[in-house]
């Protein structure tokens, strides 16, 4: 087995094909790489260029110091040559961003990916791709890759320290689908610890690069793009540590229908046994969704909640808006959730908290009038409590953050001190104050209703599923 | 039937209850009603204050000069003995946003809510509420309502003129969940007309307003949340008008889960007859949603795509991200939506734009090159004139808008010349200057995959609809 770690932490990467021309995309992964101060050093390798953008350049591999990691965007049918000089420089790691291989119509493209294949196997080198868009590994600030998502912008690569409970890693076949999750999450303050897109998977696969962060054990969560498993005892052999380690598993298997499957021979020249691969999900807990905000908003819940994850399925609902409360309890029930009563002790403490108008049962009509006396946050510790359930939803307006900013020594406590998950659906668009104060809080925060339910949900399976192995 | 013109299009509005103070409800629903253009007058009645909010003040609902609308903000016992002051002056329109009827335990609410129903009656007034939270006419900048949502903010309450093809109300039972649908749909450039909150209906329902907006022939589509159809009777004849009329209700009836009855039950006191109310809408065609980002995704594609309405389930799908393609044609299947092959002459157009990696099937995998090189709006256009689909949904990345903006003038021809609805999914989150450009030319935007392709089917079936409905 190649070592990744030479791929996801070099301490030198080239740039093969790189240019001066950040128009097109040999020069745009320079580029981003510069932006982002990462610490070892970056080799351009230009055949017409003696330095790019700043930077030295070399004129081939053979030229090169020594190196980890080769980052290749260059035309298909040079790929092949081109690694092969890798190998013999004793460049270990290579990613291939270029396109043009299996994924291709005619015998060239894939003939040039079993090239690949093989030199891969003859200098035991960790290659990625190809027809991938690279990967990246924040915490190095390494960016090889041309996604726009990497552009330096106004956000930074990471969310405050304080806000950050847990890391999620991306591992995803398409380059754009795995920067969209980036894309999605960051501005959540998800903290993402890697980025990798596989491509055409010619040699390492979506579950190699699992195996390697559930080993390094500084992932909290994984969200997974799959369009096939190429070798599903490897995935088997990642599910498994990932569930013995409590790291839950997000994946979105693509190719559910046949217009997706023809997408996906089209795209990177996958197959997949279906029954099998659903066999094994169910095996080891695997939270499947096919929904690309409800799966940044699941990971985003489990590191939030760590290991209070629900003993059951049983809800409390607690909601400022009428109507708001009768619409996550609908989302409750599609989502396979129980709201039972709470019990009297609890409805008593509620209760005198509450207006005529207000109610106690479950879900908890708290009404604005008591959220403005006693905050938020009173209200989700209270049904906390009731061991009638194992999880509270608390329904919040974070479009005006008075309420949440006022009730913020409540709302941090919380979040360091309950032991049943909370979760808050926001049914307005939460200020950017709000989503850093609960970020920080550690209580997860939604938008849509649905995935808000879909999380509770998933945490409280995927803690059955835990228990499960444990016994075992 | 009294008169709804009375109540939503008043020369003149007294707020009963009104306050100086804007902490409060009572001052709130003043200050909101003055930070908005409206051109009628507003006569604060406050049995303390003289001057309330700069406005000459009222002693009492006697005193006040001819009056369109009455705004009741008092508490609940005081209500009846107010509306009846109002019947008395000859006021026609009342809405009521107190807490406290029949949603209240007991038996003092349910017999308050009786005595606004006899007082309604006597006097033939026009009556919302109690327990509403009032009611937005943007064309009349009028807006008697505390809701945060109408708070004078960075965001005017309509979108420029150039942006907006038709209109859309909102008529919520929940005052929270109401202005939820503006709060998310404005960012989006959907133009609203009236958001419409009814509470708990103790006179004029939401069917009531739904007829008056119909009848009216200035909105384009109808969003309603309602926890209750107490006259199904007026909910058939206002759905049958909007068949008629082209106008689709997109509905979300609360309530489908236990709990949600329950909390429906403490909130606004309704109850419902399902079956019967599940008959109606299949009949009526009205489009059924359980998710609010879906219903504002549904509404701007309707009005969007006026008449253009797909002839049928069979979906072109083309993506710069072979990812994305293979997502989109995914959640297709999932919406029961059709993605046949394109015809010979169509993919001989297609392919010969595209590189050799690329496919002109169906998801076509346009590639990021031939994006670069000719825009998106081409291939969609293309995809459109195939004779074996109904409809295209074009994927992009909206994050940057560089090629969406050198597009524009492509994609401003697509959106005015297509015969058939193309939707647009960006699996990054859109750049302002996208959603602009977009909501410009016509073409909605979807961030959520599901909603697209939702939307997509929901059309195709109202079509179906409208058509067997007009052979009757």
């Amino acid at each position: 087995m190649p070592d990744l770690a030479k791929l996801l932490w070099p301490d030198s990467v080239a740039i093969v094909g790189a240019s001066s021309d950040t128009r097109g995309l040999r020069g745009r992964i320079v580029q981003i790489m510069r932006s982002h101060p990462y610490r070892g050093a970056v080799y351009p390798v230009s055949r017409s260029e003696a330095e790019v953008q700043g930077l030295k350049a070399y004129k081939s591999v053979a030229d090169l110091p020594p190196t980890d990691l080769a980052a290749l965007i260059i035309p298909a049918r040079f790929v092949p040559q081109e690694l092969e000089s890798c190998g013999r420089a004793g460049i270990k790691a290579a990613i291939i961003l270029s396109s043009g291989f299996a994924e291709e119509k005619g015998e060239t493209g894939p003939a040039l990916q079993r090239e690949i294949q093989a030199i891969a196997k003859k200098y035991d080198m960790a290659v990625s791709g190809p027809n991938g868009e690279g990967f990246t590994n924040t915490a190095a600030a390494l960016c090889p890759t041309f996604s726009p998502a990497m552009d330096p912008g106004e956000v930074a690569l990471l969310p405050p320290a304080e806000r950050t409970r847990g890391q999620v890693a991306v591992i995803s076949q398409s380059g754009g689908m795995g920067y969209a999750f980036f894309d999605h999450g960051r501005p959540k303050e998800l903290s993402f610890r890697y980025i990798v897109t596989t491509g055409n998977e010619a040699c390492l696969e979506a579950s190699d690069f699992a195996e390697f962060i559930i080993d390094e054990g500084k992932t909290a969560a994984i969200l997974m793009l799959i369009e096939d498993l190429k070798n599903p005892a490897t995935f088997e052999r990642a599910a498994g540590k990932a569930l013995r380690n409590g790291i839950p598993l997000i994946v979105n298997r693509l190719g559910a229908s046949e217009a997706g499957t023809r997408a996906i021979a089209a795209h990177t020249a996958a197959r997949g046994d279906d029954a099998a691969i659903r066999a094994l999900f169910r095996k080891y807990g695997v939270i499947e969704s096919n929904d690309l905000d409800a799966m940044v908003d699941i990971a985003a819940a489990f590191i939030a909640m760590g290991t209070r994850l629900p003993a059951g399925k049983r809800v409390a609902i607690a909601s400022s808006s009428g109507g708001g409360g009768a619409w996550v309890a609908d989302a409750c029930a599609l989502a396979g959730l129980d709201m039972p009563l709470l019990d009297d002790a609890t409805r008593a403490q509620i209760d005198a908290y509450l207006p005529s108008y207000g109610c106690s049962q479950n879900p908890v009509d708290v009404t604005a009038q008591a959220i403005h006396e006693r905050g938020y946050a009173e209200f989700a510790r209270l049904a906390a409590e009731s061991p009638n359930v194992d999880g509270v939803i608390l329904v919040v307006t974070g479009r005006h953050p008075r309420f949440l900013l006022e009730d913020r020594a409540h709302l941090m406590a919380l979040g360091r001190d309950t032991k049943k998950p909370v979760l808050l659906w926001s049914y307005t668009r939460p200020a950017a104050v709000c989503i850093d104060l609960l970020s920080e809080a550690g209580l997860p925060l939604f938008t849509n209703v649905h995935n808000c339910a879909r999380a509770m949900r998933v945490m409280a399976d995927y803690r059955a599923a835990r228990d499960a192995a444990r016994k075992e």
